[in-house]
């Protein structure tokens, strides 16, 4: 019998924000495999950490930090890896920061292994709402649209996105952060714009935006909120 | 010393989908509020039901199911009520259905005790994560950009947001479903978008969109995912 490959989402950062059912699954399996960067800690081991089982066998995903690259071979490697405990009927847990569906590099495992192993995915708490709750600021109400934006797009499309929507959440900021600093002062809407950096972690900081824009490095794990009615909440 | 009102986000159904944290808070909370129908149970009290402390005092915010209706005095009453709690120096938990910042009723209580208590907000995993979750499929990859679509908004509306970005959740289909159904045929849509019902609860369906849609009635709590690139995961 095959074993099962399960996407967990860890949650954002907050160890506590881990799903009960995360947890549970976590406790009863003996393969791990989890993102980290070439050298150093994986964030998502760290979340999950105090749940491992003893003695797990651990598989890391070495990627480069930059994720414009798509490290194929990574990910090749490490389907290899997992599909050899798969089929030999061992559960694999893949540790996902945030949740594993939305913009995980769960996907990748996911488009090598799925249709050969049964696949179960646990949604975690996302680092979009734990900004928000970290902030206190609303990401929709009523029949609100909300547009998620990685900052990495071009200038004009950054604008057209946010031009269409009530509320949005832009991702990814890191060196991207003037450019979306001029788009979101073009539209009027820099002065509700809300900013926060490093969500759940040790060192999480929440700024004015329009401090965080004259920093000349600023973090990739940052993100900013915008709601076109500012903090009113109904 | 005043207590703190607790937004306690308990995810989309699952009772599993709590976090520890929502866990370790309700623990040790003796007041708890949550919205409830008019008649019956509340579905966010249902979800925490195994991790309420015994003998907490209950607020239920009995609300109209047409989310349409903007209960005013329902909230009016029932921040009265907390309000009592929380400058008497007890804690109160509100129990919010997914996450409590995305279009949950806990904005509502929020406008009228912010800024008087203070305001604690755990968020909680979205019936959009676990939609995706449950049915497989990508909610967005590297730079896509995601909208998510209340259904009640106008035809046009909708599509001009879904043409705007890759990946789309639509939300709250209910009697709009053969207005969404309309829009995605119409963009070329139809063939890739998958769609869910109550999702995480014992009555949970995923079915065909083209067969949903003949349904004279379809649920409230009813989601359809779409991306353009369908299931490709990368």
């Amino acid at each position: 019998m095959k074993g099962t490959l399960f996407g967990l989402g860890v949650g954002p950062g907050d160890p506590e924000l881990l799903t009960l059912k995360a947890v549970r699954l976590l406790g009863r399996t003996t393969v791990i495999a989890y993102p980290a960067p070439l050298e150093g800690d994986s964030m998502a081991r760290s979340i999950a950490a105090a749940h491992l089982p003893a003695g797990a066998e651990e598989i890391a995903l070495r990627l480069p930090f930059d994720p414009a690259k798509r490290a194929d071979d990574v990910y090749d490697a490490g389907a290899v890896a997992i599909a050899g405990h798969l089929a030999a009927g061992r559960d694999v847990a893949v540790l996902c920061e945030g949740d594993p569906l939305f913009y995980g590099s769960f996907l990748y495992l996911l488009a090598r292994l799925a249709g050969r192993f049964p696949v179960e995915v646990v949604p975690g708490v996302s680092s979009m709402m734990a900004c928000a709750a970290a902030l206190g600021h609303p990401l929709t109400a009523r029949d609100d649209a909300l547009v998620v934006i990685p900052a990495p797009r071009p200038e004009e499309e950054i604008e057209r996105l946010l031009a269409g929507a009530e509320a949005a959440a832009i991702m990814k900021l890191g060196r991207h952060l003037p450019k979306v600093w001029r788009v979101l002062s073009r539209l009027g809407l820099a002065e509700q714009a809300v900013y926060i950096e490093r969500v759940g972690l040790p060192n999480q900081r929440i700024r004015p935006l329009a401090e965080a824009v004259l920093d000349p490095a600023p973090p990739y794990f940052a993100m900013i909120l915008v709601h076109r009615r500012g903090k009113a909440w109904n």
